[in-house]
């Protein structure tokens, strides 16, 4: 398990980040993945920075990204990711319905991914 | 690369599957995948039957199910699916712009996912 | 593409092992793999040595390693792997109702690895 | 950690597959991933369908489809997966001379798997 | 394959980019990775923005950080990856000694990653 | 989690092992991965004797070596392999900077393998 920074023992390079993260989120403190990856604070603000551009509304809204995000770290294997996209989802109004339809995907395409590897399909010419 | 079973060598539960493939997609012949897949007719069929269900409009509408096929297939780096999921997106209505949001957000995954992994981040009390 | 070391090219280590691997198995030439290998020449040695101890039978058959090295290979995405432990498996007698099954098992393991992923199943304390 | 459905709590519909489960397992209660997959009973419904057809005694014995299973897991990195297919084939017959030689043709094919994607070695003619 | 977009038919902030990386790089032309990624001149901004501040020399230098993501991206069985990488390292001076060692690292750590996970290993007190 | 074989019940050959296991390393107990392979005997004494060939001073020095492993166990998804690499790679000096940067490289590593798949870059002839 790694360090964890807490604010308190923060310089302010991180104390800015993490400001900036509890605003976005209304939040009291910020997730462990934050405080775990305070220990490099050039790479905290670029990903604190990048991630926030890229989960922004857009041609997809954020739901549909956390629902990509959770689909994406499933498959993966990160469970920490699962986790937090899967709380995220559900804050941005991820119903049950909508969850139990996204693992159907999630294992149709573990079924069909492999199969398309053990078989080595050649690609048809009409997806290029 | 696998054998590709066409129709006219195929058996009568390979070629109607393959008359249900063609019929709901509307499509001249089937793709590579179950020509290769037509080696075992059961697999094919249970492949068919299931892949119909997943895929089919719900909680979340077909176009999303597709862009979250690319997001897993390409995670599990499974270059067939990629491309016959893409290919599938846009026939369904994914534009560029829904492209490259989806490509951002696949990224920042991998950026991310593999983070978490260095880390081995704990997962918050609040995520369960 | 790597570098594809020939016989005729190769020093006197390399020639040994290509010379070991060609006897045990048969053939008049090595697969690609210990041609791509041979670049380092000790890590050529060492592969064929432990994978000639590893294959050998034992409390399992060779089939059943081939079957095991197909599915393993599958799951990690190395096609080169998937075509050339399926040409070992067929010559050491699987048959196509075999592969099928195999086929079967990778799909739905493809499927419940990733659900017992998303899902963040806890270990049942009676499996330990 | 997900939300586990006891069968005190669950509707008639999960119930029916817990039953089912215990019954062909000769199990007081049946394990976690079922109990986490029963947040989606047609999801839950259809992955048991599945798994009784493909682990059945076929072409392939039921030890061997749970040897393959435990590799193809691992191979994953699905640590529940693991624990529970490691559960079943020691139930099945698996002896520790077989478990061994389960974990050295996956550490042998862990090895292989990673030099032929480094190599980028071309797949041989004689494959196909 | 992804449509390639070349110099010639590219926008202003493509061409930019590709500017710059030619400059820094002593190209007459850039990889298909950009052409590639110009699909979404954003991300392709982005990414290599990011990229030429990582790769800058630091406290490791330029060659050891192409010899880590030859390592991750095999593991990740990126053969693209692999192969631009590959060629980077050299031209930093990578000898086939050195390549050599690293494949031998990329199968030692194959075998004990995948033991790791089948063996289910719990992590010592004293990493932490 | 896997059985821990302690060396008061272990047999000769696995306790010869550990004594040279100890004495290389200077501690004054094995790792928990050593005990988890000791259920193996034989692939225990193989993997060891691997281990110290491939980790030892060469073209690459060791510490290069230990980043290499981290960042191809963090890019396999495997937790103890992360946290013993780790470990090690600072008692051989890694420090916080080097492992920042290694981090920013596995993580920029992580967007473009996830780009280079989802894009499906086709290999450039000058790389081979």
């Amino acid at each position: 398990m790694s360090r964890l920074i807490q604010y308190d023992e923060a310089g302010p390079e991180v104390r800015a980040v993490f400001d900036e993260i509890k605003a976005a989120r209304g939040l009291a403190d910020v997730n462990n993945f934050w405080k775990a990856l305070a220990v490099d604070p050039a790479l905290l603000r670029q990903t604190w920075d990048r991630l926030r551009v890229v989960m922004a509304p857009g041609a997809l809204d954020p739901l549909t990204k956390e629902l990509l995000y959770i689909a994406i770290s499933a498959t993966a294997g990160c469970s920490y990711c699962v986790a937090s996209h899967t709380a995220s989802a559900r804050a941005k109004g991820m119903t049950e319905a909508m969850h139990g339809e996204l693992l159907a995907v999630l294992a149709m395409a573990g079924q069909t991914n492999r199969l398309a590897e053990a078989l080595r399909v050649p690609v048809d010419p009409g997806f290029e």
